[in-house]
């Protein structure tokens, strides 16, 4: 697929999962094995501290690599994450953010996927991976 | 402290917290060294599997798990989540979610909590662990 | 099979690996879900700080882990290693310390473990997790 | 520091720790925020499947993160890893064996590194991280 391809495919699951609407996170980017998610921090996405709830972060960042993930995999193939990780590493105050999540590795059974979250001048606020479980898709 | 004044302590931080009553979650118990956070699981916490998205899941024991440690910690001490890891173990449903948070160990510079994130019947739904760092509060 | 059973077949396993007649490391107990595995901390396997160094910790931690889902699998079935996690509790100095690994979910693709490291007072020195492959034996 | 002086104050480090000796890790490279740590994987060094021991790879890499810290803190600072985790990504078979460290972010408090393992011909073999917390030096 090219990348408006990917990028059109990536957008129709944003599209038809809620949560993506709600929380506000837009797809901005997509390339074989990359996806790149936003989202405009505003007051409710902020912790007791004023800055982005580390677990917005790392919602963003799952959602990127799950999708960085799915433009390396064949339709009728499904992916779930079985294990996240993320480190902290700058505050984010509120504005926009962006996870870049990027495929390791896609196998026939699990795949590893990492993603880095930076504001708009590329400041590294978080660095996350995960292991992803890929299998048919039961629907 | 006792319970009750822990909860009541637990409970102002999340209400002067926006992303709490933005995302849903509410303080269900409080205990030394423990902190159970629930949400109820609708149509917008759900991706295109008809599942809680992980995300939110990480974001609840986050939380819970962040609270767990704030019990153990003197006033004028702050703590932040520096490190984050979460295992999703079974699918999650809509519906009601609790993410039981505990401390491990509670150091002067750094803290480990763990959190079991379950269903009303109690069944395990992920396991999380995170790194805070603790520090002096600077406001 | 019966725990005996179990203790011999881990036995077994770890006899034919020279990693673990090296690396000092011995099974203690077996049962169902279940692998304890312990080393005799010397002075070859200390940090520069004279504690046991947290590289042997991880190791110690993913064998118990590893063996823990073996109890779960039929003959046929392999298990690896995809994912591990450790945080360092407190420090270990030289002597006896045992990882005790569980099974936390064994699925036909993916499992889950998790391990307490201690030592002989059962003090907790780390708390481990990991992600596991489940696949049929190709050799 | 000079990348030569670097060089050399970590390879008395690794000198005066008998694990390094013992587990044959040698320090190759060492540049500011960064150091190369490798081992020649041995038949001693190998699993029940015949590749690198999964917790042999945990300690290179955690040893090559430790040291990348290092090089970032002023003499009479300590570092201590509080949390590592570890993707596994392709099967190392024996050989040689490197890790490369790198300082992600040191702060007075806590440090985050990650590490790469390749092999001699640069496949990444696994992908690793840490929370480093850093302090004063207490001997």
């Amino acid at each position: 697929m090219t990348d408006d391809a990917l990028f059109r495919d990536l957008s129709a699951r944003m599209a038809a999962t809620a949560f993506y609407e709600w929380s506000g996170m837009e797809l901005e980017r997509a390339a074989p094995g990359e996806a790149d998610v936003t989202i405009e921090a505003g007051p409710h996405h902020l912790n007791v501290q004023g800055l982005v709830h580390g677990g917005l972060i790392s919602a963003l960042a799952d959602t990127a690599m799950g999708l960085a993930v799915r433009t390396k995999l064949e339709p009728g193939r499904r992916h779930v994450t079985a294990q996240l990780d993320v480190h902290f590493i700058a505050p984010a105050p509120r504005g926009r953010v962006i996870a870049k999540g990027r495929a390791i590795r896609v196998g026939s059974q699990i795949a590893v996927a990492e993603a880095d979250v930076v504001d708009t001048r590329g400041r590294l606020l978080a660095r996350a991976s995960s292991t992803l479980v890929v299998s048919a898709d039961r629907r």
